[in-house]
């Protein structure tokens, strides 16, 4: 009773890429990252996915009281610790750990402690060469030692911003370099590795890890290849059907601007998913899309997008697939097609495409 | 107790542009297209902001129960039809005009024809050179006939591709003549213009208008200065805040990948809005982002993206507003900066942006 466009959530890769992060990151303690709705894969999927983590790390203190009211005892990190001062009861009541990246933040708990004794388990971030969030080096150990006078349990934190790449600067030896020296001799575990970290750093993990894209079964670079040897497994199939095709003849121009002209007689097949459900609209003509052909020994085919993609629809070019029908299924991404290569050949990352998956995208849970 | 990210739907806004599609189109019905949760403006605005239109179109069968139950006694036009034979007794119920663009959904209809006296208003659409959904001219006559025999009320309807570009093939007059000869002497009303016909082809209105993304208060060829003169107003306003910021010294760089690199000592401001809240991950430094500060004449000051965006955050420059702080506040679209100039900065347009507003965003309905 729906478009027949739909998101299946395999439970069974969330548990293999958890227990891929254990392996590469043994003894380490495990925050699997899933802000911005499991990345897409929704919230409801993660503690069945999931659950044998040590903590989630998240952003909306909406997401924590979802999770506590669901039955989860284990640790919720605020990733950006709070945004305002009235969060902080609500942080207090859900028994959150915090990340504090600035001062206003260290005031807070300075003016928490008029009146509490509430003691917080608070990952201080450093900036070690990121320039997002986090305090610069030279005032890092002062805020340090502000927090452990309040009596918090303080670990120490910082993100790397070219884990993915050793030819960019700041490096992770250079960020590793600046984090070792501004803590040192500082009382408290760590916590560093991101995905990126966890793969291909593996002096650089930290007491705890943050692992986010892996767990997704996604490529930190945003290029599948990166991880053919890594053993991760996509959790989302984002599928679909044709639901018209048209016969055209050589010059027939399709979809909105006229992109793509058919260079000989063919049938276009009309797909029930549009940039409105989160498919890229930069992908270009050729971007792969799986369908369904049971003419075909093995069921299917890699066909090309062709024209433009408009809100509800793509288009895709039917000569490799001549039994292909109305009705037909779709694999827009999942295990056929990699969603790091439909990412690339529209310019972006898998990660952005797995978080646009728009509210109108039902999910299926699958075992 | 969130984020600091909202979006302020001005209903005011909704129904000056409605007005405007009256002054436009008229006579005409009017279809406000809320596909895709209106447009990413969701749908709880629209009832109040676009209640004085005849009909309100969209795709999926729940959203048009979920108008039902809220009261809404007007027309639902169902754009795709219907995909699936199980959907007929709910879109029955439910009182739907039908759109049919494939012989399947004519097929429906008649099997429907043996049990059932229901007669649909049905929006039969021609392909007239579009080459995504519709009937070929070729056989448009034959399903008009056999639906006209089952009792149904028919209306003509087509889509243009190129309305908003008269450089492009098929131009709307190619696509005019095309609708004009294949339903010659048929009985019934026409259905033609989206936003771009209507402000562009006032001679290719047809009975009732569908306007779309001009309800939205934005530009259908993506370009704000297209509209400059068309009096429309944005609806949706994308606001946050400063979260953070970095001095940074010559030379220092920014995010992933590192991609701005300060030329001279400046302060980087951190915003909580990312790809994940729908912001555009392609959008290059530069992109324009209106910053709040106090010490200037106008109260802000459009500053430039600078750095890649990340999944939940944005870093700008912010050499312009040497007030700005943790806690200013920052329009990403709306008033002061068009949705239109940020997706032209990303190699998209206005559409895309809307739409992908993402549900971790809150929305503010606003008269």
């Amino acid at each position: 009773m729906n478009r027949p466009i739909l998101a299946s959530i395999h439970i069974e890769a969330f548990r293999h890429n958890l227990d891929r992060v254990r392996e590469l990151a043994p003894g380490a303690g495990v925050w699997s990252v899933i802000k911005a709705g499991a990345y897409g894969h929704r919230l409801e999927s993660v503690l069945e996915g999931l659950g044998a983590t040590d903590g989630f790390a998240l952003l909306d203190l909406r997401d924590a009281q979802w999770l506590r009211s669901q039955g989860w005892q284990g640790r919720i990190l605020m990733l950006e610790g709070l945004f305002q001062a009235d969060e902080l009861n609500e942080a207090i009541a859900l028994d959150c750990d915090l990340v504090v990246h600035c001062e206003e933040q260290v005031n807070l708990l300075e003016s928490l402690a008029t009146h509490s004794a509430h003691v917080f388990s608070v990952y201080l971030k450093l900036n070690s060469g990121m320039n997002r969030l986090g305090f610069a080096p030279k005032v890092y150990r002062e805020m340090f030692h502000r927090l452990h006078g309040l009596g918090h349990q303080i670990q120490h934190m910082t993100h790397f911003a070219n884990a993915d790449d050793a030819t960019r600067s700041p490096t992770v030896g250079e960020q590793m370099d600046c984090f070792s020296v501004v803590t040192e001799g500082l009382h408290g575990k760590t916590c560093l590795a991101n995905s990126a970290a966890i793969l291909w750093h593996r002096t650089s993990l930290g007491d705890w890890v943050r692992p986010g894209i892996m767990l997704y079964g996604l490529s930190p670079t945003g290029q599948s290849r990166d991880i053919a040897h890594a053993n991760l497994k996509p959790v989302m199939q984002l599928h679909s059907e044709i639901i018209d095709i048209q016969d055209l003849a050589a010059g027939d121009r399709v979809g909105y601007g006229g992109r793509f002209v058919a260079p000989e007689p063919m049938r276009i097949g009309v797909i029930a998913c549009g940039y409105a459900d989160g498919y890229p609209r930069h992908a270009r003509d050729g971007t792969p899309i799986w369908i369904e052909d049971r003419s075909l020994p093995a069921g299917g085919v890699i066909c090309p997008l062709a024209g433009r993609v408009s809100m509800d629809m793509i288009t895709v070019d039917l000569r490799k697939a001549p039994n292909a029908r109305i009705g037909s299924k779709v694999e827009l991404w999942g295990g056929r097609v990699a969603a790091d290569d439909v990412a690339m050949a529209a310019d972006t990352i898998g990660y952005e495409l797995i978080c646009a998956v728009a509210p109108r995208v039902p999910i299926a849970v699958l075992p």
